[in-house]
């Protein structure tokens, strides 16, 4: 008799009742208004985590010592954002319920909100810290309001002023910058300030947003808005492990699209940040 | 002083109000579930056509005979695809209404629906002839009913039974042939009937919908869906060619996806298509 | 709580004993001496296929209808051609003395001789149905005896003369076609003759490879040699429908190396190729 | 001690003093208005060569048989149009009045009139049989008169009316289409009458320039200005065999682009019309 | 009625009498050497630039608030570098006449003398500061003066000794590196000195030419002729920003050849340099 | 009378016995587990080479002035690592035996085994210095001893403990950080520590083996595992020059996988890092 092998991301195949962290793709990027294929994210992920060691020599960690269910994808409805929402929140309720650590691939940067909706009814004290190189803070784009472009304003919307920590940003609308004043703790262009925030939080929820355009597009070019002046994959790693040090229940990576750069480094940066934050979580 | 050269398709120069036919680009692909990509078709086609003759062999006929005004691309919100139609639709009817000819070039399939609204409105009694390699006739896709997959069969709900015919089809679930049967005329594979459809047709408007996936994927691999088996070329110029006799009021060609052939091939070839269906219209 | 979905070929998710035929991928090609990449076949024909409907509007019928398992990739060890041969064929003997059929997605054309040997033990009376570019009949290839060069040559050595049937071919060294002379039946170019030698043959055992690239490049620019001159995607339907109305009980899919074909194209055309035999076998 | 092993197209390593036909590379596309890219095309033939057998099914003739020098490529001066036509017709003429056949590989298309010059002046009474899809017959291109697209206008000037033969032309102005009447043979699309016009030819000296655009691009996707509808493969090699059986003293392959088919099939389909036509010289 | 809407730069549609600076496209890429696709550069900066926000947070200025007119491209005749030339330098002269800004995007650099010439005749105390990779002091290029490997040492011949300012350099041939002695003020590998050279200039107007393959290859790798070494992005950006503290007269951005980036990361950053260059005019 | 022109590595057309340093091609990569092309470095490189230089600014040194031999590439078996090995192993023993310095270019890291050993026979008391990202340390791979990713433990075994040097290694399984411990020094990250280890070595005879991997992938995307986190070219070429200043008697690049960066930037930075190190050999 023949059974399957295993197929989804490189030692993430814990049972579910044992895993202390659940990772989800969201294969969805219908308001991309650039350039689309981040819904090619999580799959490309899981299968060039093949080529990848277990072993971390920045930790001195083993993926194959941690207990991670991979959940597979969601089959998500293309046109039809809020129903797409409303899928990952329920899935992103359920692990959270369970008392599992949330990890979410995307996908575009809208898809946050769906796990975001459900950590903050879980966890309302919840606080976000955002790595990105976009503010993310406009009303709407082009009038629609569930947008990748306006996705931090939803956020803010849940959570409120002084919950939101924004860092690298280095591209928005004038008004965007305008508006985050006294409303999101927006660091320009680097992480400068971010120990700080981690130990001011202490033990409060903190749900991770890492979009992948945070790094310069000279390491990460398979992004839909890349843009030029960002951080360094060291850069983001420590930023990412400072983070992982505070009370991280639900965190997400997004806005990988593999097609976008056919060389495959994008996505092995990817698998690897993976990697690292899944042993530090 | 200098000004700014014409930059749309080829010898497509005329003033508006001189002009028969009117070229509308809808870069839209929020619905294709399959690779992205149609958004980029009539920028793609535009930028392409600088390097055709204005002269086709095929017919004897010189584009720069004939009046055609581009009007450029619609700004269309991606993830609203109720708005987006509504835009496509208002321009639409501005160029019906002006008795001109419309030519809408996609953009995935979806937004044919919003110059159809407009044709049906102007001509109660208009008549589609749809030419794709898939049936597009599903209820809904994923419970979205606005979607590439349906659109057919929102156009059917706008003309009713036996004003849809359908040619080329090799693609579809099992129950849309089934559906069909009595309320579309769906021929598989080919353009068999088509001369007689159309001598059937007289005088009535038609609307004329070309997916160029139906092309077969040698011909064309720019496209989010291909599917082996096609049509030639030769096939599709003279089947276009042949409904163009009727009275044809509006037609569209979508579906190219130009970042997906990267060879350019896909493009020149829709540019070619588009040049004999503007003489030929 | 969570469970991981189906990410196999579409609709091939039939529990083991339940089904009657087995998809095992075999993504091998390390003696490919062209252009390599045919490793990536498999899991890149099982992603495409969710793109792909399960019906099949030229036989009718639906994979929904139809039990297959899908056994996923044998991990082979690249650089020992012998091992991975014999965990292919330590697999597919389990498969064929379970009583299924047998389908293996290469890799390379070399994985064929792995479920060969397993198909010859099980069914002393096998003859092979090869469709081709290439006569692949050398003794070896630069002193090399396993390579996809030779490998109708080894599977001759185990079947011995008139056992083996060839269609399709249009390349090779002069002395391959002359040492076929008496030992295969080798048809250059089409599949002229096939129905004959299917009638021929009435019930014995058979075992079907498919090199894609007997195909058109035009059709099929996806894979490591490419040949100009080939067979369109209706002829190779036909002549793979003509084979399966036999006693088939082992055939493969080989030579599809998806990142040369950046359009996707040649991936999606193996895909319904796979559809359309899985249905008729 | 080490030799540096031959690397030009494969088996065509003869002395040149033995050999019967030369090989000569242009890499140069200086001219080429719309994708650039033929300048690699030589180098890009001669590497792909090693893929490809020296054995011919279609002929059932090997170029191991056969005597042939290739020359390399002669290293011409971008932005000097003259003077590296200047540089191809000096070694052309060297080749011809050593009584060897000249091959030359574009290269855009025209660099044929460096050689057709010294064609001309070896043999005064030269005919051109021309394949391409574009007529090529314009007076200038954009004030340049030295153009790929002027190329047989050029060559018309040098061997007058009733000696160029043009076959599968598909594009063009309608300026050319006119000029043509009563200068050049010009069959629009095929080859119809290419028989009657090689036995009219007798043995008068032959020049034979094939623009591998004549392809079909679903056949040929790699070439600067691909145009629908093009012949097929099996149609040019029939058709370059046929001119072959005439006195052709100089040939030439021109506008392969490789970079722009990224696939490799292109370059292969250059490679394997190059092996029947030295096969056939 | 339908108007055609803006697709020049973003924002730049300000009326040509009002503006302050203009934009002009020079798609020339003839004498490129190495890989081409220079031609390709300004049209792919101005469809590219309707993803990016037209607010800076470098500088805090906003395009929408600067009078830009994007004059769209010159039609230039490939094979003819003079004429091009001589085309740039008319609609040059006319602008900088007319008492504004030019800003040239290239195209290759050879297109930066047609500009140099006109900015010469109507400054003639003008000075050249050049950001490149390569010295371009070559005397010529195979024999081709007039080429994009000579281009500084053609513009020297206008300006004459001590007025070419050279940073960045890292490549060249020997005699290159010699001959500036004494000429050009010539800076290897990075921007050190561009304060003190600024400032000396006081208010002596200046030409600023930017070859962007003056950037690292990894933050920029759609050039012809990438360089390893090379500066960062904001290193460049920097630099920019302190020579149009300067008197600076006309500019031009050069060698982007967005065919080579298939990420769109290269002609994402052309465009945001593009801006943050417009801002600070 | 036409000859060939040289076709190697730029200006390293020396007579073999006149030369210092012999440049041999090994384009095997049979046992690359991950993404493939690796074969393809030795000719991209050769090619690239005639748009380099002769002439480098950071050593004020000319190839014109040295003397290489290039002897092209070896036909090496598919499918047969052991014989590969014999191959190369045969050739770099001539080379040494002539006293002349080798220089390899892979092909993948598995073919520095068969230079080591002819070098480790010629010099019994050879060093060996190793950069790469991956510690290659592992006893087998999949059952596989002589594979890429067990190439330094292969050559540990012939030269035995504390001759080993490596330097930038980020990436391994754990058991190979263990298995290093007392018998390799394993650098981790980055180049700490080469200047001493050059100077301890004196004029003890050194190989030098550069897996171009350990550069980070922004700088070189084309290569089969990219690792985030590596070093600069800077760096890179500064502890190449380090090295070349001890007595290193053969030296290899390997791992350029050029078919990976289609951009050619990774092909271009190997052929600039070979010549810096040309330079100095």
């Amino acid at each position: 008799m023949l059974s399957r092998p295993f197929s989804g991301f490189i030692a993430c195949d814990a049972p579910y009742f044992d895993s202390k962290a659940v990772l989800l793709g969201a294969p969805f990027d219908c308001t991309t208004s650039n350039r689309p294929g981040a819904r090619f994210g999580p799959g490309a992920i899981r299968t060039e985590s093949w080529g990848l060691e277990t072993y971390s020599p920045y930790q001195d960690k083993d993926l194959a010592d941690i207990h991670v269910f991979d959940a597979g994808d969601i089959e998500l409805p293309f046109g039809d954002s809020e129903q797409a929402l409303a899928m990952i929140e329920e899935r992103s309720q359920t692990v959270l319920r369970n008392g599992k650590r949330l990890f979410l691939l995307g996908g575009e940067h809208l898809v946050t909100l769906g796990a975001l909706r459900a950590a903050a009814r879980q966890y309302p004290d919840l606080h976000l810290i955002h790595f990105d190189a976009h503010a993310d803070l406009r009303e709407d784009y082009l009038g629609v309001s569930l947008s990748h472009a306006c996705i931090i304003r939803r956020c803010h919307e849940i959570l409120g002023d002084g919950r939101v920590f924004q860092f690298g940003i280095r591209s928005g609308e004038r008004v965007e910058f305008e508006w985050s004043k006294g409303r999101t703790a927006l660091q320009k262009f680097d992480f400068a300030g971010l120990e700080q925030v981690v130990a001011s939080l202490g033990d409060a929820p903190v749900y991770l947003t890492v979009d992948l355009d945070v790094l310069d597009p000279s390491a990460f070019p398979g992004t839909g808005t890349p843009e030029a002046g960002g951080v360094s994959f060291h850069d983001l790693l420590n930023a990412a492990l400072t983070v992982l040090k505070a009370n991280v229940v639900a965190c997400d990576l997004v806005e990988l699209a593999p097609n976008l750069d056919t060389s495959g480094v994008s996505t092995a940066t990817a698998c690897k940040l993976l990697r690292e934050m899944l042993l530090a979580i």
